[in-house]
Parts: C-alpha cells; structure tokens; sequence
C-alpha cells in the first residue's frame, strides 16, 4: 500500500460566512474577565499560530508564557509610565479623551503571552530576506493575527498592547540577545463582545471605506 | 424602536475544527493558474482584509493592483534582478538548492497586488505607536495575513514576493512619499492544493515542533 497524499479540503459558503463573521467580530480587547484560560486550550492557539506563513518557512516566532507576578508587575509599571508619556503627546481635547482610554488589560487577563521573533534563528537559511530584512518579523506579525483569529473562534479575546518599552520588557523576561520583541498580548474571555471596535465606539477613530484603501496602477 | 444591538456569533467546534484546516491548508503558492480571478472577488477579499487589527485603528493598509503591462514586467525584472544577487549568496550546495527553487509566481498569477502601509496617516492620531512605531508596518502585515486566509477558502493561492527591491516597487508604481512596501502579492488559482510548505517539500526547511517555540517565564 502507497500512502495517498491527503485530500484537499473544499470551504463551502456557509464556512466563508462564518470566516467573514469572525473578522468582523475579532476584537482588541482590553475588558477582561479573570477567570483563567485552560492551559491546553492557550497551548492549542500558540499551535495553531505556527502554522503561518513565514519567510523561508524560518519560523521565528517565540511565544513566552509570562507567568510570574513580579515580572507581570514589571510589565503593567512599563505600560503605564509608557502610557502617561504619551498622554503627553497629546494636547486640549485629545489629551482628555486619551486619557479617558483603557488602553491596556493587563490587570484583569489571566494570560500574559510575549511574542518575539527570533533574528539569529538559522531556520530558513535567510531565504527571502536579503532585500526586506523586516518580513522576519513580518513573519511574527502574521502568527500574532493567526493566533488571534483562533483565539475568537474559541471564545477567547486578545489584546495587543503596543504602548510599553519593548527593550524594557526584553530585560524583564531575560529574553536571549537576538530576540525582538512583536507584541505583548493580554489573553482571557472577555467581559463583553462587540461587533465594532472600542476606538470607533469611544469616538477615537472611526472605521474607512474601502475606496480610501484601494488604489490602481 | 430602539436600534438593538447586534447579538455576538458563537462558532461552534465544526467550525473551529474547520477553521484550523484552513490555517493548515493556507500555503505561499508560486504555481499559479493563469485563468482570472474574478474583480469582485478580489475586492471582496481586500474588503476583508481592511476587517484586520490596526493600531490606534489606524488602518495604515492600502492596496494597490497593478495591471499596467509595463509596470508589472517591471516588477518581474525587479524581482530577478534581486533572485540573482540572493543567489550570490549561497555558496556549494545550498547554492545549487536555492537555484532548483521557484520564489515567485510573477509570470502567471493573474493578480498583482502591492500592499504599503501610509505612515504619514492622521488616522489613529498617533495612538499606540510612541515606544513601538513599527506596530504600523504590523497592521498592514496583519491585513496581509487576513486577506490570505480568505482567498484560501475561496479556493485563491496568494504568493509573498519578497525577494524584491522595494524602493524600486515604489518608484514603478509611483506611490505617494510616505508610503512604504510591506508586501508583493501574486494572487491566482493555485496549479495544486498542497499541506506541507513548497520549502518543505523542497527540501529547504521543514517545521519545528511547539517545544521550540514556547518558554515560560
């Protein structure tokens, strides 16, 4: 007996449907509940994440569990010195409704998941990055959506919070001298879902249309 | 009346189960029928992608298609012309491998699509970029991922250019000054539906295990 390659799968329309809800419902969430997110089933979505696209197929993803309280404790103090420097940046009405914001869900969500890209990694031998070095952590990026997407799925929400200092947070969870920190995310079940995103609702910024992003040549 | 708010969907396991088929079965495809895509589709999928996280809800994305003849063989010499001096690189037999590859579907995919990220964008105000300015870049990233996993259960291959000169993209496709390339799509019916990575197969880089990807801090 030979072994049959495995057969492609067919996505029907009912199945594109719901894909298409699930983009629409995908939340950055910063209102968390704090009942835990069962081990296995974090496991299972960092799984899934590797299964993105990544240059040379380098893989260069590393996912870091940040579990202990003092190194959280020292994340949630970088984002909120990050934070009220940047409130600084804002003037007048704007600086008012900044800090009227929940920029972060760091107190509340169980999870606390980094994600770095490793630049030393060997996988992949450079393949495809000599003239766009950054599609490495592109590479990185991709797998954080991934992961977010399946995070949804489940009924999990993520948050990525971007205002912290990435080499501050390097430092906190001794991370190895070629990794660059992509995201930190804040992973748990949401307090509430939304179909629209919290910036649009808090009037911050609302959504384009599509001719705003479409261009031809 | 009051306007009642829309009920959030729920995905069930089938879905999930289906879901996680998709990120399996979602490959980089350099072989690529030349038959169209259809306009509508194509735009349904950028319309998805424009669903994708952006920081700030900045939705830096904008795509750009390219069907003028003479640009687009201007994209495909750019493209060998950054294929040879990669080669270059690669010495014995990973020389020899590299040249066996195929990188790109330039030649036959119906669709080109460049997708930049405006990084002069007033949308998001700023918002989430102070300490981490290339969460920017990530959001554009994002929607590629996005658009990605959409076209795959449409049945659509999408291919990531990467070996390519970007300043040269932009100069071919006259975009405006604050513009940056994140990324080169071929975009067409895959020749063959396939599970495991071209690179994979090739010989090139297999996958890692989750063990080499996951720590704990």
């Amino acid at each position: 007996m030979t072994d049959l390659p495995p057969k492609p799968p067919e996505f029907d329309a009912a199945f594109r449907e719901q894909l298409e809800t699930l983009f629409v419902w995908r939340r950055d969430v910063r209102h968390f509940r704090t009942d835990p997110v069962a081990a296995d089933l974090v496991e299972g979505l960092i799984s899934q994440a590797c299964l993105s696209p990544s240059v040379g197929n380098s893989q260069p993803w590393r996912f870091v569990l940040v579990e202990d309280a003092v190194r959280r404790r020292e994340i949630r103090d970088n984002f909120v010195k990050a934070n009220e420097a940047a409130l600084g940046d804002y003037e007048g009405e704007r600086a008012a409704a900044y800090a009227k914001l929940k920029l972060s869900g760091l107190d509340d969500a169980p999870t606390h998941l980094a994600v770095f890209v490793d630049k030393g990694t060997e996988r992949g031998h450079g393949l495809g990055r000599q003239t766009m070095p950054e599609v490495l952590e592109y590479s990185g990026v991709a797998a954080v959506n991934t992961l977010w997407l399946a995070a949804r799925a489940a009924g999990v929400g993520v948050g990525w919070v971007s205002i912290i200092d990435p080499d501050a947070v390097c430092e906190t969870l001794a991370a190895p001298e070629n990794w660059r920190l992509i995201a930190y995310l804040c992973i748990g079940y949401p307090a509430a879902a939304h179909r629209d995103p919290e910036l649009q609702r808090a009037g911050w910024q609302s959504r384009g249309h599509l001719k705003d992003f479409l261009f031809r040549r």
